[in-house]
C-alpha cells in the first residue's frame, strides 16, 4: 500500500495533528510524519516533495498556520495529491491559514479541509488510497456505519 | 479507468465549470456531468452518491454557491473522494460558499479548492486517479512541465 | 397543538440548546429533541424530515456548527418551516455556521436566528404556532410584557 | 386566510422584493406592500406593527440594507413572526445588513433569510401560513415537485 | 449645562460603560444613566428620545451589542446628537454591533465610536457640549495635556 | 454661527462629499472645504487642526479611504468634535477605511458615520451646532418631518 | 547602485505593477522585471532568490494574487529584503492575497504593502537603497515635497 | 552602523515587542525604544520622525493596535523606511490594526509585518541595514542556517 506523509510546519501543530495520525493508525495506513517548514527549511521541503511519488507516497498531508504556504509549496513540486490543513494561530481565528491554503491559483491544486481538521485530512487521504483498493473502501464504509451508530446511540439517550 | 463525476447545483454554474471539464477532456478522463441540487433534488443527489462507487466513479466534483451544501451532502452518502468547488454568487464574494464547503465537521471530508477553482478541481481528481496509474502520473508531470514552459515564455517576452 | 422538533447535529450543541428547550417548556409546547447529523446520519435526517408534517410537527428547529448543513438539508425534505441556529465552534467565531445556514438558495428557505440564539429559535417557533392560536398569541404578548418589566426593574435599580 | 405584509425601508429595495411579491401572488396569498423606514418613519412602523395581528396579518416580511434595523424594530412591537431580508447596498456586500438583521438579542426573534433572498422570504411566510392550512401545504409540496422537475429537465439537456 | 444621557440595552453592558461614566464624572457633566432596550422596551426608548431635548439633554450615548439597534432607534426619534458604542458580545468579536451601529442610512446619523469605546463616547459628548462652552473646552485641552504627559512619563521610564 | 470644516484626503473623494456639502448648504451652515492629506501634507493638517477652534470652527468633517488616518490625526490636534467618513476604495469594500477611522484608542475620539456617509456627517455636524441653537434645532426637526413625508409619499404611490 | 527585482506570479499582474515600475524609472533605479511563479516555476524562483544578493540586487518586490505565496517563498531563500504586493483577484477583494503575504511566521519576514500598492512597493525599495545613499535620500525628500505641492494645488483650486 | 528605532503607541505593547528587541540585541544592532502615540503625543512623533535620518536612524519600527495610525503618521514625516507591526487588541482579532497599518495610500509606504510580528519586524530592519553591510548579511545567513537546523532537530526527534 502507498504511504501517507504528514508534514507540519512547526512542532506546535502536533497536538492538532494527533487526531489525524490516530485515524491513519486506526486504518493501519503506513505513514511518515515530518516537521518541515516552507520558510525555514524550504530545500528540505522541495527535496521531499520531488521524491515523494518514487518513495512510495500516495498522498501528502500538510499542516501550517498563519500565511500557510506549506501545502502549496509541496504541491508545486509533486503531482501526487496534497491535502492542506489550515491551522488556527493566535490571531485571525484561522482565516489567514484557510485562505493561504485554499485559494491556490489554477494549475497546482491543494485539497483543503477545515481549519484544524486533521481527522478529515486523514480520512480524505484514505479515501484517495481506497479508489483502487476495495478492501480499504469497505473499511471506510464500516467506519461510516460505526460513526452513524454512535450518533444514534447518543440520540437514544439524550437527556434534556 | 474510473470515471469522474461533475455535479453542479445549478446550470448557472456551468461557465465556471467549463475550464474543469476541458481539463478532464485534455487528459481523456471519462466523466459524467450532472445538474443536481442538494436542496431541490436531494433524493437524486443521495441516490447518485450512494451508487457512485459501484457505478465506476473514482471521485466526485461538486460545485455550488451561497450556502453550498452540495459537496458535503454528497460526501455524506459515499466514501469516494468528494472535491468541492465554492462558487462566487452575487453577494459576499464567495466567502459563504467557501466556508459552507470547507468547514466540514470531523468524519465526512470534502477536498475543497479555491472559489471558482474548477480547473484545480479537475487536476486534483486526476491526481487521485493517478495514485495507482503511472501513465496518468506521467501525463500530469508533462502537463506541469508545459505549464512551467508557458510561464518561462511569458517571462522571456515581458515588455514594460 | 402541533409539536416542535429540535434537532442538533451533535450532542455537544445541547448546552446551547438548553435555553431554547426551556423556553418551549415554559410555553408548554409539545416537543421532540433529537441528535441527527446531516453528514453522519443523513438518511435518518431525510426520513425524519419527510414524515415531519404527518407526524404532527408544526416547525423544526435545527442547530449545527461549522459547515452547518443540517437546517438546509432538513428544509430540502419538508415544507414545514425550518428554523436554523448557527452554532459557534472553535474557529471563525460562528461566521461559518451563520453563512452556511442563512445563505440558502432560492426555493428552499431556512429561518435563521442569531449565532447560538436558541431562545429566539424557540420563540420564533412559538410565534409560528400562534398565527392560528389566539391563546398562544396572548401568552406571547404576556411574555413580552414580563420581559419589558424585567428591563424596567433593572433600569430602576441601576447603580453606577 | 391571514395576510402577509411586505415592508421595505426604501423604494430602492423594490426590484429585489419583486421576486418575493410574485411568489406570494403565485400562491394567491393576500398581501399588503408598504414603504416604511425604521429611521425616517419610526412611528408609522410601530403603529403598523402593533396593529398587525388584529389587522389580519399572519407574518411580516421586512427588507432593509446597511444598518438594517427594520425587521428588528417591527419585531419589537409584535409577536407575529417577522421575516428579515438583508439587502445588499453599495458597500460591504450585504454583510452589514445580514448581521444587523440576524444577530437579534434573546427575546425578540427575527427569521432571517439570505441577503437579497426575497423569494425565500415569501416561501417562508407561506410555510408559516400552511402550518394550519392543509391546502396551502399541498400547494407548497407541488411547488417543490415542480421545482425539482425544472432541475431534472436542465440536467437532462445539459450541454458541455 | 446640558445633560448627557447614557442608555444601555442591557445591564450586562454596565462594566464596559463604567469608564465612560467615570470620564463624565471627572468633567462634572450632569448625566442620567438608563437601561432601555430597542427590542424589549421600545416604547420607553421612543418616549425618552422624543423628550430628550426638552428635558435638557445635549447628547445621548447609546450602547448595545449584537444587532445593536439602540443608537439608531434613538436617533430616529430625536435630532440631538446620538453617540453609538458597539458592544462586543460572545460571537463575532463586536463586528456585528459595529456594523449595526455605524452603517446608518442617510438622514438619521449616529456618531459611532470604537467597539467597547465608552471613554471616547464620553469625551465626544463633552466635546459637543464644549462647542459653545469655552470653559469646558479649556478643561478638554488640559485633559489632553495631562494625557500627553502620562505617555511621556511612561516613555522616560521604559525598561527593556 | 460656528463654521464646519470639510477635509478630504484626496480630490477623488469630492463626489462622495458632494451630498454632505449640499446638506450643509441647505441648512445655510458656514463651511470651509479643504484637501489635506494626513500622509502627504501632514503639517498642513496639524496646523489647521490646532487653530480650528480659534478660527471659529465648531466641528470638522474628515473623509479618507484605505488606511484612513485623516480623522484620527486631526482629532489628535484639537478638542472640537471630529467626524470621520470612511471612503470606499478599489479594494476591501470600505472595511479598511471604516476600521481605520472608528477603532480609535481611548483618549482621542472620532465620531464615525457610515462608509461614504457624507450626508449623515453633515447632519451630525449640524446636530452638534444645534445643541445650543434652538433655531437650528427646529430646522433639523422640520427636515426630519419633510423626510418622513417623502417616505410616506413613496409609500402611497408604490406600484408592484 | 544595487538593483531592484520586480517579480510577478503572472503576466496578468503587469498592469498593476506598471505604476511601481514607472516610479523606479522616475528615480533611475536599475531594475529587472520577471514573471516567475511560486507554484508553476518554483525552481526558477529559488534559483533566482538564492543568487539575488550576489547578482547585485538590493531588494526584491514580489506581486501575487489569491494564495499569494510568491513573496514568502522568495524570502525563504534570501536575506535581502522582500517586499510583497498582494494583488486583488476576482474573488474576496484582495483579502486572500493580503493575508497570504503579510501573515508570515517568525523568522522569515516579508515587507507587505497595500493591496495593489505597487507604487508604494517601489518607494519602499528606494527608501531601503537610500539608507546608505544620501543622494537618493535627497531625491526621496524632493519627491515628497513635490507630492505635497500637488495636494496643495488641488486644495487651492477645489470647486464645490 | 545606523540605529533602529522601536516606537510603540502604548506601554501595553511592550511584551509583544520584547521578541523584536531581543532579536536586535542578538544582532548587536544599536537601537532606541520609545513610547509615543500618534494620537496622544502627535508632536513628539513628528519631531522624532523629522529628525530621524539626521539622528542616525536607518529604519523605524512602529507598533500600534486598533486604528493603528502610528506607522503611517511616522512615515508621513520621514523617508527612511518605516516598518509597521499591527498589534492585536481586545476586539476584532488584530484585523483593525492590520488594515490601518498596511492599506497606506500611494506615496507614503509602510512595510507591514504580521499581526504581533515583532521578531520579523526586527529581522526586516536588519535586512535593510544589511543591504550595504556584507558582514551583517553574513550574520543573517548564519541566523537562517541555525533556524533551519532547529527545525531539523525537531524533525529528527518527533514523537507521535
Amino acid at each position: 500500500m502507498k504511504k501517507i506523509a504528514i508534514i507540519m510546519g512547526s512542532d506546535s501543530d502536533l497536538p492538532i495533528l494527533k487526531q489525524g495520525i490516530d485515524t491513519l493508525k486506526e486504518f493501519a495506513i503506513p505513514m511518515e510524519v515530518r516537521i518541515m517548514s516552507a520558510h525555514r527549511t524550504p530545500d528540505d521541503v522541495s527535496t521531499f516533495a520531488k521524491a515523494a511519488r518514487e518513495n512510495g507516497f500516495g498522498a501528502i498531508i500538510a499542516a501550517a498556520g498563519k500565511a500557510a504556504h506549506l501545502a502549496g509549496v509541496i504541491a508545486a513540486f509533486t503531482t501526487i495529491p496534497v491535502i492542506g490543513i489550515p491551522i488556527k494561530s493566535s490571531t485571525l481565528d484561522g482565516l489567514d491559514a484557510l485562505l493561504s491554503t485554499v485559494q491556490m491559483p489554477g494549475g497546482v491544486p491543494v485539497a483543503t479541509v477545515a481549519i484544524d481538521g486533521s481527522k478529515n485530512a486523514a480520512l480524505l487521504a484514505i479515501e484517495m488510497l481506497a479508489i483502487e483498493d476495495e478492501n480499504l473502501a469497505k473499511k471506510l464504509d464500516e467506519y461510516r456505519i460505526k460513526q452513524s451508530e454512535e450518533v444514534r446511540i447518543k440520540n437514544s439517550s439524550i437527556d434534556f
